[in-house]
């Protein structure tokens, strides 16, 4: 009986690391391909560059992961993200039920935002395993990552003050 | 033809705010479903006890929104909210699949940050929403509630940190 316990070998921080590379790595693919759509949907010029830029972004923070996969002897594959599949399809619901109505711009903004935080969570946990698991080098790459998040979801909460919720109201 | 243009009332942010109010009322009632799974499966004290404070704070947090459809005048209902759907199934998915591994707590740990990353952006949305609105009141509620959800991501950090990791590794 031991023989069949001990072949089931325990999962460990590693594995979920593993895990969890594989859900970000879809989740960015993802928005790579939602990105451009909610550029064409946006109204508000900063919202539109805002989209724009964090669509080259997006593309450098793919790049990061490749690299974060090779340091762990991994191949840079993804795995189905039920959570990003959820957000996403909740800005898609946003652009139609709004499409051409005033409040689009903050639902879109909104939108942006949800994602946003689904990343800095996931960035953060993947930094703190990569820390633990010494891999200073891919903790140093997702960091980077997680920086340019916090400052893309800052930029977009200054944006939802100012312009954006004005133009919704009608002002 | 003027007539039927202006039967199709414009969405205004209004329209927005009572969209996603429902949506993160559905999404405070799912997580209280969550919770006592999460609690029940971890395996540090600690973090057995953040998903037990959590419970109650959410029932507060439940108590909050019922008061905000109060204020707007509207009866207090949920809607499908496919991106806390998406997060609470990986969550479910890391239990089963971690189940007895040393890896679990940590898994659990970045499941509930997920969470409380969502609820983050959403509040931050409500509450930037209700003052532009007008709503002073309802934006204090969803301010206190906003204040909670970082706090409690603050302190699973910490955790992540300190106890579960070096669990999950073996040490």
């Amino acid at each position: 009986m031991k023989e069949i316990v001990m072949a089931k070998k325990p999962k460990m921080l590693a594995d979920l690391f593993h895990e969890q590379l594989k859900d970000v790595f879809y989740a960015e693919n993802k928005i790579l391909k939602t990105l451009p759509k909610m550029q064409k949907a946006a109204h508000a010029k900063d919202l539109n560059a805002a989209f724009s830029k964090h669509e080259r972004e997006t593309r450098g923070q793919v790049t990061r992961l490749n690299k974060v996969f090779k340091m762990i002897g991994k191949p840079a594959r993804g795995k189905v993200c039920d959570a990003i599949n959820g957000i996403v399809e909740e800005g898609a619901e946003v652009m139609k039920d709004f499409k051409g109505m005033p409040a689009l711009d903050a639902g879109l903004l909104a939108a942006a935002q949800a994602v946003e935080h689904y990343e800095m969570a996931r960035y953060g946990t993947l930094r703190t395993w990569a820390e633990e698991l010494g891999y200073p080098e891919a903790a140093a790459l997702l960091d980077a990552t997680l920086k340019e998040e916090k400052a893309t979801d800052k930029a977009l909460t200054q944006m939802a003050k100012s312009v954006i919720n004005l133009k919704a109201e009608g002002a």
